[in-house]
């Protein structure tokens, strides 16, 4: 996993991803006292940054390859439903049952077959992997997988350049973390293309493994994986792959409580007119709420968001 | 009003104004069984196209203006207002008092003096001339104004280059009408960078003075200013400027109700993850529920949406 591999994604995503904006808002820095920018990877084909490592592993397949399996409570899938379907692939899905219906529905409508697990009794990977051996398809891991950590990090890549547009030499870069695929493209590529900015990462307060296996310097496992509004990213421990990448290049990781999430859904209806999903607010979260550089740059990473959910939080804090 | 007055302002411009995204989802494209692109100004600064026409107004402004005034049912008045502070400028706002709250609240947050005045009894051309003469304020109209159709107009210039990128070379372009600025603009860009392009305006069901004005050949009335959830674009009349411009250019109008605009903008909530007004919205709904061109174009032209109505659009059709 190096800095090539993502300038070599970068290229296979040309004309498929899309180049997001780097958003600020006016009122919304004034409120907070800092200025914020907000990588609004919500708008990204598929509604999240996960198309880009999708596309980037489908698209690296050796030919002859029937088929792929991804499991994902929702954006992975949808991105290696599509990513498959516009290389002419078979794609299963195995999602948790209590998944939003939205992206279950979706998933299903990117033209994959998807298979519903339950989360509190079965095991996913071995789900997974037994369907793997009988139909002869070929995993997507979510995050652990070099060629989808090359294509998250094709982010890094855009904000490094936007930044120094924005006139930003100097910022926490502020990535919602799961397994930390995410977090370790975009550190990656900031290492190489921006080193003046930071990556720090921010989960749900309760399942911050990724922070106190910082802190420890030792991959750490959460305690539970569900409970949380921030569904998306929800994962057990950090990745094999990453932790090591982002021990080597994170500062501190932050953790933000499910309430402060729901508020930064809000806050970003408000003044940047995006929808997020609770999972993909809670950079713009810590980037309000916690102790942060002034510039900071946040990544919004994704949209997917259950309309209900919404109204719930527009009606508690919008 | 010409194109070389549309450069101009896009020269004045760069820098200040978001080069905005044209969005697609392939999603909702199967669901509506043609390819929708969407030019999502809804993401520009202060959250309307408006803020294209103010600055470009503003900036031409002689040295020694002592400050502006624009009447405004909300956007423009917030383009207006940020524009003059960037330029150091005072700026008085004349609202109706019963605007949506977040958009009287934004106006004074970006530094404006907000009036408020009665859309039932009062004349706000009359008040904003007697605030003009008395406090030596320069008056910045919202569509009849050489300098703001420029602005606007720049919108155009990005759509034809973004058309271009994206394959499409013949389509109906679609654009929300209240005065007509935004659509002159856009029409007279498309007329020199994208002949192909034949721009078509979009009014809410009961407030179609431009599609009936150009269908009789001269400017019409609307029976009524107030009554849809589309506040931002209900005008009275085309303006003298405008309707000259599309008389010549423009494909026939077509009018949306209520309930399309809604249902757009909950559409769009889930498959582009972006926040429209319900005005922002006309021209979704027309490229949705209209007979138009495959593929076609439309503009979300704003998205300071008041979250009780958003919420209500996402209960009804979310």
């Amino acid at each position: 996993m190096n800095f090539a591999m993502i300038e070599a994604a970068a290229g296979r995503l040309a004309g498929q991803a899309r180049l997001t904006p780097l958003l600020n808002a006016p009122l919304l820095d004034a409120a907070f006292g800092k200025r914020v920018f907000v990588k609004a990877e919500c708008l990204q084909v598929t509604g999240s940054f996960k198309f880009r490592g999708a596309w980037s592993a489908v698209s690296a397949l050796p030919a002859g390859t029937r088929g792929v399996l991804a499991y994902s409570s929702g954006n992975h899938g949808q991105g290696v439903a599509l990513a498959a379907a516009r290389h002419g692939l078979t794609a299963v899905v195995v999602m948790p049952a209590d998944a939003p219906e939205v992206k279950i529905a979706n998933t299903r409508a990117y033209g994959a077959e998807v298979v519903l697990y339950d989360r509190a009794t079965e095991d996913r990977d071995a789900l997974g992997a037994a369907l793997c051996a009988t139909r002869g398809l070929v995993l997507i891991k979510p995050f652990d997988e070099a060629q989808v950590i090359a294509g998250q990090g094709t982010v890094g890549l855009e904000i490094a350049a936007q930044a120094h547009d924005a006139g930003v030499e100097t910022a926490d870069v502020l990535v919602c973390c799961g397994g930390g695929g995410l977090s370790a493209g975009i550190a990656l590529a900031l290492e190489a293309r921006a080193p003046g900015l930071r990556l720090r990462t921010v989960e749900p307060v309760g399942f911050d493994d990724m922070a106190r296996s910082l802190l420890a310097g030792e991959r750490l496992r959460n305690a539970q994986t569900s409970g949380s509004v921030c569904d998306a990213i929800l994962t057990p421990a950090p990745g094999e792959l990453t932790f090591p990448v982002l021990q080597r290049l994170a500062g501190p990781g932050i953790a933000v409580t499910d309430d402060q999430a729901l508020q930064a859904v809000a806050l970003a209806f408000t003044h940047l007119r995006i929808v997020l999903e609770p999972g993909g607010a809670v950079a713009l979260a810590a980037a309000l709420f916690a102790d942060t550089t002034d510039p900071v740059i946040c990544v919004a990473s994704g949209g997917n968001a259950d309309p209900a959910l919404f109204r719930d939080a527009l009606a508690r804090f919008g």
